[in-house]
């Protein structure tokens, strides 16, 4: 109930302040048998690590996973997977100035407001830190999927403020996402959006933009009708993610000013499958999968903290000006492409074992 | 678990399929205490009723409620609260020529796949039906949070297809959005949007458009960080509603062109409250509110029934065509409003409750 | 979260106060393809129904269940599946003299402590009324259990007050204990506690005794470790229904006084099957089932109400005297055993679907 | 949902293998602003720890507790608190011979069963040394029951086989029954329970026992009418606990011979409280505290492992026989007692913040 756990059977917890110990997550009610190896979760972590590109943070961590439980010679037992990633040392003294005062659009606030007391050293819960546990956990989502459905997840920058992917996704091949710094399947967009990107992060300021993902190969049949919609339990695992905005799925916003006749999907059969012609739907019916593709858009705000004064004030209401310090990254975008595949496979995984339950035949069919 | 539950304190569990004897509401952690009349139920259904006007289906439902439990001499016992509301007399004949078919855009199919059977005869669980059992559940919501916390919720038409409130919400009186049948606060977009809607209609075709919403009074804490994020659960209310393609809030899809600099809110003190400037947060930071309004917008894509011929395949994948009969809604949105004000009210009564626990403060102030 | 709610993935949630409008039960997560009949439910609710023989209450309530929703042409259709049995009217000017009166060891007192309200016309949601809907979906839950895997769950009444059933359940036919009104299977022992009751009821007084429960053909490998062990859930639904004190399962209480060497079950092959020689563990170890027969013991204590006059105060504190009214029990336990058999069903028919998503190979088999 | 969670507000999560890197457990729902000091843990933890004394085993573990989340400045923060057990080296080659034998009594064939695969290296998940964590998060427990409402959790051996504590609880100074090895209260019983544990040690023999638990000042009005009786709760928390094999409360397995009239406590006034004369509902009454003792008794079995030889089976079904290695405990009645008591704080802590939310006066008072 209290609001670090997610998903219902393939159910995660993550815990862990940025600047205590460690951060990490206990993954609940993975099956058993799935081969897992740690060099295979260390790389989906450094997808998301700091100081991977000069359009990210320069900070420098090397968030190491270590496995505490849960697999056994490279294979999960079915029991609660612990994973760990210890936190560089802190200095807390960096952090004495930020005791009493709250950062604009960052949680300080709120947080002292609801707890009465928080951890001043940083964002603690509210800092993008805590996407590293979810990074992790969602590389075994990732694995359960292809292995039981060959079910793909794939996300990809889409726009950075104006500098926007203008066709379809269909256009790109989308694993071209990763050979550039920005993760944007467009090269020669993905060119002018890191220059646009390096010149901001020089004034001191920083940009927001969106996220867009694609699940291939889901079978039909995903999602709980009426509240556990398939699109509306992604829409709430993306924006559990920091400094998100907004989601859309199939064809979202723009889909409002089409009549039915033009936005409905239109079945026929195709082999044997029983296709649509079109995919406004975005692949989810009456909040269930259809078999077609998933897609949908997530909206990330500018970060934050910036490299320039702001007037604020402290925790007894004096005003203040405070500055960003440190290194921070002028644009979240590319480490968040990471986090929303995880997010995205965490809810497809879960989905994928609730919807076991459900009809008798499928039951009846096993031993 | 099964996706018919919805929230985790003030819980409510729907039933009822549409052309089934009756659909319904358990409502299980309403405190004990509480003043609810039948009529005032009656009034929030009523909103949300067909028949109310010449752009929504001219279908005659009554919708009248029963309460059959947890609430004794027009209090809340603390005990759950079932209210339910019989269907009328429906003639199954009317929907043989639908039971091997599937509706483009609807939930025929994917029941089908999911389940390996449906109740063919209309949407069953998938029916915008369902909703009434929300609206009467978020009745109760809404009486909670201003007996608590006088917070208020106001829902409004922001747009139908190309016809959008460009003004901000606090350019209106929200409640004049209750003096048109459309629901817009607007008087003169209001006609234009009735024009258009009629005109659709006499087409046979149908329109979408968004619905805002407006929470006032909201006291600062509320939501729960990490994954129950405040918004993160809006977003999923929101989008568990029928018909429904996009979420944002605050700044939205539009703050993501912003820089940093421009789109934080900076913290001031007014009179012995910390209030921030500008709110493009929408009230909440970090997932958890500030204290300020929050504002969210969503989109309801065209409704799938239209009077128009459409393609589609059988069961068994064969090519065939129908055309919608009887009497239905050319464009959701005014009938909208009353739900998305109900499960915005759910979430914040929820959240409300679950607040209660985390603040050890506030714990031994009570006796 | 709030206490009405039961089951995990087949999840029930009963409402209704015993002199309300109706009592009910709304049950999600039920595959679909199930056959169910009215006539089935309602037989079953005759079990437990008042006035079926001269050592039961006579009241006489005809507890006739209705199927609100999913259940289409004798078949559920995989959404929530809601039953209804109104109450018979209640004439609340009988209860009129117990408003301000705390009956001793009812729940009066803890019910106005906790809510500061409560339903004065009777024990509310505290009265073995509430029962009825958890037999009616219990009902469900056993159907399903012999549908998918031929479990077959079987209780009866083992002891009335100092008369007990020396013999192992294994000497006797279980299903004897339903040809006679005590549902004891030892006709002999079942006319002397048929007696005995008789006896106390004329001196207006109460007895308690036990319920014993046998699970056959139980598959090995349902309970979940740790926290949800099968024996654990078990004890967890025993100690919900009213009036029990205690639950022991396998060697139970007096298992303590062996020694390890006399306790340990030894495993052998039989056929192709791994069994146990002996059967202290009562078919569950390390919380899960083995495969051999599950049994379990429930202490039911003497009713409360009882006929005879008896101290207690006012809500205010003052001494008052009470007598019991009307038709009551004399004795809980022929009415307990279909109650302790639904319980036990729907804890086995959820750890049968929860079973499902742990072990990777049975996933991998099924298309 | 997996059974690796539990509690609902105040909720735990525990995991790891007996024999792999580390065992822990994540608190969620801990109210922010508690004192929590790490050397405070470790003395519970300490209690539980094996080598304490002659009558466990002599394995030596130091246990030691490492604090990674959730408190800052030995003061809970409101997030999750995570806490790591990091176990002694373990060479796997010690275990090769269970590899494909299962000890009877053990989980090993269930786990087999369930999995189709597991941690042979030891119990994994079954193993006592999951408790640990237990102790660890139930001491966090501990200490909100005492600082919200003053509530005390004393557990106690009340028997060891044959040899039984014959007096009523209220006959000792519970905290007596930490002055000696077996944590008995009675002084002459303890020593005669010790050497009776000694000369059973000697033969390679286990026996088993009852540990009884007491709860004072438990406020009225905690426990969820209907399933999550405080009762049913607290035989669940307890029979999840390993090697348990009954659970009775207040008047037990005993009550049900008393008549109605012998069994009913009356109320009466005393000073501005209404207490009971009598307290055969153990503190209970219709599944909500009643402000009395609440009192509750455990069956212990005897140990599995003995230093005997036993006939058993490998996992192919053929014919072997095994005899424990190693240093075991003979009896876990002296280590259980924390565990119970950690487990019934547990309890109350969730019980204690679920009723904050049900009474709206309650509420209202709030600021």
């Amino acid at each position: 109930m209290p609001g670090n756990s997610f998903g219902e059977i393939f159910r995660i917890t993550t815990f862990g302040e940025s600047h205590g110990a460690a951060i990490g997550v206990v993954i609940d009610g993975c099956p058993a048998g799935l081969k897992i190896e740690k060099k295979y979760l260390q790389q989906e972590l450094d997808r998301r690590k700091p100081g991977q590109s000069k359009i990210t943070t320069q900070r420098k961590e090397s968030d190491e996973v270590e496995i505490l439980s849960g697999i056994f010679e490279d294979t999960t037992l079915g029991t609660p997977i612990s994973l760990l990633i210890k936190n560089a040392d802190q200095r807390s003294s960096d952090y004495e100035h930020l005791k009493n005062v709250y950062r604009p659009s960052h949680a300080d606030f709120t947080y002292q407001e609801k707890y009465g007391t928080r951890d001043y050293r940083g964002g603690g819960r509210a800092s993008a830190r805590e996407t590293a546990a979810r990074v992790a956990a969602g590389a075994i989502a990732k694995k359960l999927l292809e292995k039981i459905a060959r079910v793909k997840v794939q996300a990809f920058v889409s726009s950075v403020a104006h500098l926007t992917l203008e066709k379809d996704y269909t256009a790109f091949k989308l694993s071209d996402a990763e050979k550039n710094i920005i993760r944007c399947p467009d090269p020669l967009l993905a060119e002018k959006m890191i220059k646009f990107i390096d010149r901001i992060r020089k004034e001191g300021d920083t940009v927001g933009g969106t996220v867009s993902c694609v699940i291939q190969n889901c079978p039909a049949g995903l999602g709980e009708p009426v509240f556990d919609k398939l699109h509306a339990d992604l829409a709430k695992a993306m924006l559990s993610i920091n400094a998100t905005k907004g989601f859309e799925y199939g064809s979202g916003f723009s889909g409002v000013k089409l009549r039915g006749s033009q936005h409905n999907d239109l079945f026929e059969k195709k082999g044997r499958k029983i296709i649509t012609k079109s995919n406004h739907s975005g692949g989810i019916q009456g909040g269930i999968s259809n078999g077609m593709d998933i897609y949908f858009k997530v909206a990330f705000k500018p970060v934050a903290t910036i490299m320039q004064q702001q007037d604020s004030v402290t925790s007894e209401g004096k005003k203040t000006a405070l500055k960003g310090k440190g290194r921070h990254d002028p644009c979240v975008l590319p480490r968040a492409v990471p986090i929303v595949e995880a997010m995205a496979a965490l809810i497809l995984a879960d989905h994928l074992l609730r919807n076991n339950s459900i009809k008798l035949s499928a039951f009846m069919n096993r031993k």
